[in-house]
C-alpha cells in the first residue's frame, strides 16, 4: 500500500508522479500521519485537513525555491514528511527530534519559523518584496493561513499592505471554520455566508483589498487544486485562493469532534478512542482550577466577566462561557483587542479576568502598558502557561513575562505556589486591588487534589515563609517552589535552609527582604523564567540599593531560546530540577 | 464674535443652543483653536477637521453619560474646550497643564486615555458590553477613528468582534486620507473608491462585518451630522458612520499643506508662516542623521531596505523613500506587520532597517521575539524617540525599551553617544552583525553640526572610555552621557571620576566591567530609561554574580509613569539633569 510515499524523499520525487497517482499518495500520507500521531501526542486535525493541499503545493510549485509559509504550523506534518523528513517524522516534538512546527534551522523547505498565528502573510510578503528587489521575478511566495488566524489584526495589516504592491504573493485561506476551538467573529460569519452561497463573491472584502480572488473551492479535490494552483503560478501580483477543507479529514471521529482531535494525545487509530494513562495524576489542571474558580466567583459577583482570545478550551474559560455566556467572551485570535476590551470594561467598573497565555501576552504588550497600566485599570490578567510548556517548544514557552511586566509601573505580578494559592489569588484579585495584576501559572497539573477549600484572602506584597532555617535563605516564586522544597528535603542539611515563597514579584516585600538579607549570608533565588530582568534581578538590585554584601545565587533560565522536549527534560537542561537544586544546596553546606 | 463659546462651560450649555446657532459656534471654536495653537506647539490639523463633528456629538449625545472615545486623541482639542476646559486649554502640553490627549484622570468627559492609535473601538466596545451587562441599554458608546488608524490590525480585531455582538457601539470613521503623513494601503484605496463613487457601498467591507453602515457624508455639514447622529442614537447594535472631512479645515494654508500643519509649531495665524526660533540649535535632528545616513549606505549597498509604520516624516525615512522608492516601505500604522515583514526580507538576505519609535515598538513585541530574535534574523531596528519625548507625555515616552529588549536572547542593543556615533552604528550594522540589533536614539537634536564624517566601524560589545579618573566610575549609555560629561566638568573634583560610555547595552562588555569593578570602589550608572530591568540592573546583576562588593548608584527613571512637560523639565523631575548629577558627584567626593 505504502508504495508511493516510501519513494518520496523530497518534492522533486513527488513532481515525478503522474497527476492520477496523487490521490493514492494522499491516502498514504494521511495514513502515515494517523499511524504516527495516534502513538504520540501531536496536532492531528489540522495536518489531516491539508493533505491534498500540501501535495498540490509541492507538486505545482518549485519548492524550496518557491517559498511556502505555513501559518501557525500545526498543519505542517505532511509538509515535513514530503520534504526530507519522512523517516525523522516519528521524532517530532521530542527533545533532539524535529520540531512540531516549521523551523528555518531544520530544513530549507521551512522558509520561516512559525508557532504563533497570523505571521505568514507578512513573512511571505517580505520574501516576495525581497525577490522583486533582487530581480527574481518568477519566484513564488505562498502563505497558507486558516480562517481563525486570518481574522487576527496582524494578518489584516499584511493584506492591507500586500494589496498595494505588485509582489508575487499568494495567500491561501484554508477555511475549516476552526482554530483550536471553533472560529468566531464577524469575518468568520462573512466567510460562512460566502460558502453557503448567500454572499455574492463579487465586490468582496478580499477583492476590496486589491487581491485577485478565487474560490471557494474544495480543498480535498486534488485535480481542482492542481489546476487552480497552476493558474495562480502564472499570475503575477497579490493573489488569494479560498479553499474549504474539513479539519480531521479522512478520520470519521476526528471530523466529527474536531476540538478533541486537534491535539488528541494518544488514541486508537481504528476506533478513535483516546488512550489515557492508567497512572494519570489525579490532581486538576491549573487551567481547571482557574476555570471552575472563576465560575464560583462569578456566581456571587455579577460584575465579574471573563475574556479569552481564542482559547476557551485551553484556558478552561469554557466553564464560564457555559455558566454565564453573557459575561464570557471569546474574541478570537486578537490579544491586542482582548486587552483593550478588558480595559474598556474595567473603566466601567466591571471586574475583568482576561486570560491569555504568557507567550501570547507578548502580542498585547503595548495595550498592557498604554491602555491598562498607564490608566491603572484593575484588569486581572491570568497568564496561563507561564514557564515551560514542553513539546511545543521555543515559540510557546512563557519565559519572558516576569521580565517584560516587571518594568511596567502600576502592575502587580503574582505567581501562585500551588492550586490553592491560585484559587485564593483569583479570589483576592476579584475583591479589587486598585491595580492591574498578572497572575502567572503553569500549563498542566500540580499535585493537590483537595484544592477546593474555602477562599482565603492573600495579603498584598508579602513574602510567605515556607520553612525556617539557620544559615541560608532560598527565595523562590511560583510552582517551582515545590521542586525547591523537595530538593531541600533531600539535601544534606535541610535545617540550614530557610525557604520563602515570593508570590508577589511586584510589589516586592522590602521589609521581609531586609530581614532575610540581615539574617542570612547567602541568598538563593529561583524562578521559572529568564534570568535577565527576572525576579532574581530585582533581588540583586534591592541588595545593591541597600548596600547588602550577601552572596546571591540566581537560578532561572539563561539568555538563550530553549527548544522543545518534555517539561522535565527542559528543567534538567536549565538546571531547575531537583537534582540541580540539591547540588547547589549541598555545595553551600560544604563550602 | 466670541459670543457663544464664552458661555459654554460644558455640553449641557451647548445643548441649550438652537440648531441654527451651531455654525457660529463652530466658527468660534475653530478660531479659538487657531488662536491658541498658533502661539504654542500642538496638533492643529486634526482638531480643525473635527470641529463640526465635535459639536454635533456633544449636541446630540448625552455626554458624559454617553461615552466618547477619541482615537489617538490629536483631534480632541475642541472636545476639551467644550468640556469644562476652555479656560485651561492654553496650558495644554505644559508641565502641570492639561494633557494634549484625552485622559481619564483629567475629566469625566475623557472616558478613555489615548495616545497610541487604533484603541478606540476596543475600548468603546468594552464599555458598551459593560453597559449591557449592567442593564444600561440606552447608553451610547462612540469611537471616533481616522482612516489611517482604522487600517491598523487592532481596529480590525475590534470591528470583527463588535460585528457579532449587539452592543451599542457607534464607530465614526473620520476619513481625511491622512494620518500624520498621507494614509496608505489597500483599505485606504478602497475608501477613496467609495468617496469617488466608484465602489458601490452595497455589500461593502464594513457591512460584511455586520455593521449598520451609513455614509459617506460631509463631516463639515452640521445639519447633516446632527440629523444622522440623531438617527444613530436611536439605532441599537453596532453602527458605522463614514464621514469625509478635511484636515486643517478652515485655514487655507493648513488645508493645502496638511503634513506641515499636523503639528506646525508656532505660526502666524493670518499668513500661516511658521515662526522659527532665531536661536535655533544648528545641529541636525537625530532623525535626519538616520535618514541621510541610510540613503548614503543604500547608495553603495543595493540590499539595503527601509521600513516605517506610518512615520516617513517623523522618522526621516522619507529621504530613503525619495531616493530609493522601490526599497523603502511605509506600511501604515502596522507595527506588527512591519517587524515580521522585515523578518521575511531578512530571511532572504536583505539588509533591513526597520525604524519604529521606541513607544510604538511595544506594539510589535511578540514579533520581535518570535519572528526576529528566535530565528536570529539580523534585522536592524532603529528605535527613534527613545527616552523622553516631552510634551506628548506618558503615552509617548520611550522609556521601556531597554528593559523589554534586554531579556530577549540573540538581541543586540546599542545606544549611540551622539550624532556621529549614531551614524557609525548604522554603518556597522549594515555590514552584518549576525544578530538583530536595536539602536535607540532620542527625539530631536544633539549638539554636533559637523557629523557627516567618514564612516568608522564600531567594535561590537565594547565599553568606550570617555575620561579617565582616580576614584569613581560613571557608566552611562546613550546621549545622556553628554549631560553626565557636562556635570563632571562642573563638579568639585572631576579628576576623581572616570567616565565610560556603555553603548552596547547588550552584549555587555564583561571584560571592561571587571576592570571597572576592580579599580573603582563606587560605580554610578546612568540611563534614560526605567530603572527596573534597565542597564543599571544588568550591572547590578553582573556585580552580584561576580561577587563584587562595590557600592553601585543607579540613575534612571523611577517606577512610575512620567507625564508631559518639556524634556528639560522631565529630566529635572527624575533627577537626570546636570544639577542632580553634580550633586551626586559632589556628595561622593564629600563622603
Amino acid at each position: 500500500m505504502n508504495n508511493l510515499l516510501s519513494h518520496i524523499e523530497n518534492p522533486y520525487d513527488l513532481r515525478k508522479l503522474a497527476p492520477n497517482e496523487l490521490p493514492q499518495l494522499a491516502e498514504e500520507l494521511r495514513q502515515y500521519i494517523i499511524d504516527i500521531v495516534s502513538q504520540k501526542e501531536g496536532h492531528l486535525g489540522a495536518s489531516l485537513g491539508v493533505v491534498e493541499l500540501t501535495i498540490a503545493l509541492h507538486y505545482v510549485f518549485d519548492t524550496p525555491n518557491d517559498c511556502l509559509v505555513w501559518d501557525v504550523g500545526h498543519q505542517a506534518y505532511g509538509h515535513k514528511i514530503l520534504t526530507e523528513r519522512r523517516t525523522q517524522f516519528p521524532t517530532y516534538r521530542e527533545k533532539g527530534g524535529i520540531s512540531g512546527f516549521p523551523k528555518r534551522s531544520e530544513s530549507k523547505y521551512d522558509t520561516f519559523g512559525v508557532g504563533h498565528s497570523s505571521t505568514s502573510i507578512s513573512a511571505a510578503l517580505g520574501m516576495a518584496l525581497a525577490a522583486q528587489i533582487k530581480g527574481e521575478f518568477d519566484k513564488n511566495h505562498i502563505a497558507i493561513i486558516g480562517d481563525a488566524s486570518i481574522a487576527s489584526g496582524m494578518a489584516f495589516e499584511a493584506l492591507n499592505h500586500a494589496g498595494v504592491t505588485n509582489a508575487n504573493v499568494l495567500v491561501i485561506l484554508n477555511d475549516n471554520s476552526m482554530g483550536i476551538d471553533p472560529s468566531v467573529g464577524a469575518f468568520k460569519e462573512y466567510l460562512t455566508a460566502i460558502k453557503s452561497g448567500k454572499n455574492p463573491i463579487e465586490n468582496n472584502v478580499i477583492k476590496s483589498l486589491n487581491f485577485d480572488y478565487t474560490g471557494p473551492i474544495d480543498g480535498h479535490d486534488l485535480e481542482a487544486l492542481v489546476t487552480e494552483l497552476k493558474r495562480l503560478k502564472e499570475t503575477k501580483g497579490p493573489k488569494f485562493l479560498h479553499i474549504i477543507t474539513t479539519k480531521g479529514k479522512g478520520l470519521a471521529y476526528a471530523e466529527e469532534d474536531q476540538l478533541t482531535y486537534h491535539a488528541p494525545g494518544k488514541f486508537d487509530k481504528l476506533t478513535g478512542k483516546l488512550i489515557r494513562d492508567e497512572n494519570e495524576n489525579p490532581a486538576p489542571k491549573f487551567q481547571d482550577v482557574f476555570g471552575h474558580t472563576l465560575v464560583e466567583l462569578a456566581t456571587t459577583n455579577e460584575k465579574i466577566v471573563g475574556i479569552t482570545p481564542a482559547m476557551p478550551s485551553g484556558s478552561s474559560l469554557k466553564y464560564m462561557m457555559e455558566a454565564f455566556p453573557e459575561r464570557a467572551f471569546d474574541v478570537g485570535i486578537a490579544e491586542q483587542h482582548a486587552v483593550t476590551l478588558a480595559a474598556g470594561m474595567a473603566a466601567q467598573n466591571l471586574v475583568v479576568f482576561c486570560n491569555i497565555y504568557s507567550t501570547f501576552m507578548q502580542r498585547a504588550y503595548d495595550q498592557v502598558i498604554h491602555d491598562v497600566a498607564l490608566q491603572n485599570l484593575p484588569v486581572i490578567f491570568c497568564l496561563d502557561r507561564a514557564g515551560f510548556v514542553g513539546e511545543d517548544g521555543a515559540t510557546h514557552h512563557g519565559l519572558f513575562d516576569i521580565a517584560y511586566l516587571s518594568c511596567i509601573p502600576n502592575m502587580f505580578i503574582y505567581a501562585p505556589l500551588n492550586e490553592i494559592d491560585l484559587r485564593n489569588i483569583l479570589y483576592t484579585a476579584s475583591l479589587g486591588l486598585q491595580h492591574p495584576i498578572a497572575i502567572r501559572y503553569p500549563r498542566g497539573k500540580g499535585t493537590i487534589t483537595n484544592w477546593k477549600l474555602p477562599f482565603e484572602k492573600i495579603e498584598i506584597g508579602k513574602i510567605r515563609t515556607l520553612k525556617e532555617g539557620k544559615k541560608y535563605a532560598v527565595i523562590s516564586t511560583g510552582t517551582i517552589s515545590n521542586t525547591v522544597e523537595n530538593a531541600l528535603i533531600k539535601s544534606d542539611s535541610p535545617e540550614n535552609f530557610a525557604h520563602y515563597h515570593l508570590g508577589w514579584i511586584k510589589p516586592i516585600d522590602e521589609e521581609q527582604l531586609h530581614h532575610i538579607f540581615t539574617k542570612f549570608s547567602i541568598v538563593v533565588t529561583v524562578e521559572e523564567g529568564v534570568l535577565s530582568g527576572g525576579m532574581g534581578n530585582t533581588i540583586n538590585t534591592f541588595a545593591s540599593k541597600n548596600n547588602y554584601k550577601n552572596k546571591i545565587i540566581n537560578c532561572g533560565v539563561p539568555d538563550t531560546f530553549i527548544e522543545h522536549g518534555t517539561v522535565k527534560q527542559l528543567f534538567e537542561e536549565v538546571k531547575l530540577d531537583t537534582e540541580s537544586f540539591i547540588k547547589i544546596f549541598n555545595n553551600l553546606n560544604h563550602d
